[in-house]
């Protein structure tokens, strides 16, 4: 196993990845988000709890459910994407515990908590593991097109009903045209976000 | 630039990776801290807001500051390691907005939102940008032990006292004992946690 990643790895899945809105006519194979998934899923969670549960919207049928969801600005975009991701949190993760955590009684640790602490830990743990999958996607080839501009309740009533999952932000997943990437926008430099003390 | 990583490179921040709880009396000098944020925060946030804000815990007298906050099976661990991370969200991230998202008035879209909605932003777009974080300290052959165990509220008064930084979750850095692991835990499988439609 190697000891760190080279310079074009690096750029693969930070320096050169980027937020892409135009994309190629070319499918992703559903064998391709499960590898992605299968990376995705070994990051690490608080209790590794793992709420993450994603809905991949890729028939026309889907993407006409989602699309009065989003906000104008992302529609076009999003319905010619090969892939869009809904990444939910289930709220009520707790019930996997026993499965996920079954060296300790877990699930007594949270499974009494207010509903908006739940979410609080579900948004928490959910994000991480959004975060994992979309650089686990960069890794395997494929480019990511994250989005937090639509309505949650509107997509939660079209595909979580029922359910005791809430949306939480979505990725459009393809190959996107390079030409039409707008330039990257300024970061915050080590001293203005860090301090080692 | 490669196009995928290749199996050893999604072993080493993936498959391989482990949270680590003993860690070797290595140092971790703080220009390599810096080239870890320096990859992570190029990674994708809404509008580019990059709320996450850390604090690197390194000096005898700073882990002492930390050491109230802990929770007792997370003392030890995190006493030993060489470097812990604060990974804290700045919930007033919309002051940052003029430089980070140049081109529209993206302050205007969040500067009037009620504070527990500040805060669900920040926490999601932390929390991501802390997933980054501990993928680009895997990358550069680091390995890391995050945590939520611990008083929020004791952390944010020792080392956020006057500031609108709240802490997310901490994280310990430095090279583990690999021999000191535990089993691997269980994972959902994708036909657990993913559906496509």
């Amino acid at each position: 196993m190697s000891n760190v990643l080279n310079g074009d790895d690096l750029d693969l899945i930070f320096r050169c990845a980027r937020t892409h809105n135009v994309w190629l006519d070319q499918p992703v194979e559903d064998a391709l988000l499960q590898q992605v998934y299968d990376l995705a899923k070994m990051g690490p969670t608080s209790a590794n709890m793992c709420p993450m549960r994603i809905v991949f919207v890729k028939s026309r049928e889907a993407k006409e459910k989602l699309k009065p969801a989003l906000d104008a600005g992302n529609v076009d975009k999003t319905m010619k994407a090969p892939v869009t991701a809904i990444i939910g949190m289930d709220i009520r993760f707790y019930d996997k515990l026993p499965k996920l955590f079954p060296h300790a009684d877990a699930k007594s640790w949270f499974k009494d908590l207010p509903e908006n602490a739940l979410e609080y830990i579900a948004l928490r743990n959910c994000s991480l593991q959004g975060a994992y999958f979309m650089l686990a996607a960069r890794a395997l080839g494929l480019d990511c097109g994250p989005m937090s501009g639509f309505d949650n309740a509107k997509v939660d009533e079209a595909f979580f009903a029922g359910t005791t999952i809430k949306s939480n932000f979505l990725c459009n997943l393809g190959h996107g045209y390079p030409s039409k990437l707008y330039p990257r926008s300024p970061r915050l430099g080590f001293e203005e976000a860090c301090k080692v003390v």
